[in-house]
């Protein structure tokens, strides 16, 4: 579970109406049955690397057989050991607030 | 409101722990005022783009200080006249799973 | 000369070719007089952070008026004392090798 | 060759200077064999989306081993039938200028 990523992903070809390109993608990420939260600018997942970066590539090919052009952004913050990074990560702040 | 941010923003010089310099950051952007949520991998911002650009720029300056290498990420999702983005857009994929 | 930058901004309401808008960014950033490079997924910028911030500015808003939806990348990497980053970060990596 | 990425990937617990971790990252892609270019802020790779995914899991699994905290950032263009877009998404900004 040392793995927190946040995965951004839609397509450049179909105008500024991008939801439901972005439902498709989470549903491929429930199916994963990875951890995962919906933020306003992309989706946090957690998991083992290998896991997360497999469920990266599930999502970009539930959107390629339908468009021409995608953008992905995908940041990931590696810790050994972190369990939980999904919750701990903004506790760990909040409680310094 | 039209502007929704995401920034990620940390000292590269100061070893594996980071909390202490995110709690810095969010007081800034709670002074702002601008709308905000904290997220596992960045804090979302709202407001129009020059108020968060001045934030943004806000949260570098209160680190600066201390720190001899900063690495900041920042992604913007522009869109005319939407409102309420940090809620809408993520209600928007909601509906349509 | 301690913050280097990379830069992609587009707009989202325009269709899969973003070549044309992508030029006018650039001229923004040519006349902003900040060393700078092109790079295929992005533009990396040169400055103190201030300057840099600024034109990142400037780039947006040479957009606003002729685009619905635009979308923003920015990743800042500031190194305090660090002069000629665009070149010395490169060969830095380059010598070891 | 449709997919571009870059990527940025280094250690946060090896503090300020990161290109010893950096040009172990450049001999894994190297070593793929896939196209890329070095810039200032990342580095560009282009193959099929398979190819890049693979290769950048490869360079994450280099630093994994004496790493505690890794931050890995990856933008990835994909545009269908593309070829050659390392040298032709520059080159079709800079015929515009």
């Amino acid at each position: 579970m040392s793995t927190l990523a946040e995965l951004s992903i839609f397509p450049l070809d179909k105008g500024e109406s991008l939801s439901p390109y972005v439902a498709k993608v989470i549903k491929v990420i429930q199916a994963s049955g990875l951890a995962y939260e919906l933020t306003p600018m992309g989706t946090c997942l957690e998991g083992e690397f290998t896991q997360v970066m497999q469920t990266v590539q599930d999502c970009f090919h539930v959107l390629e057989p339908e468009c021409k052009r995608i953008y992905l952004s995908l940041k990931i913050d590696y810790r050994q050991n972190r369990t939980n990074g999904l919750k701990q990560k903004v506790e760990s702040v909040t409680n310094k607030l």
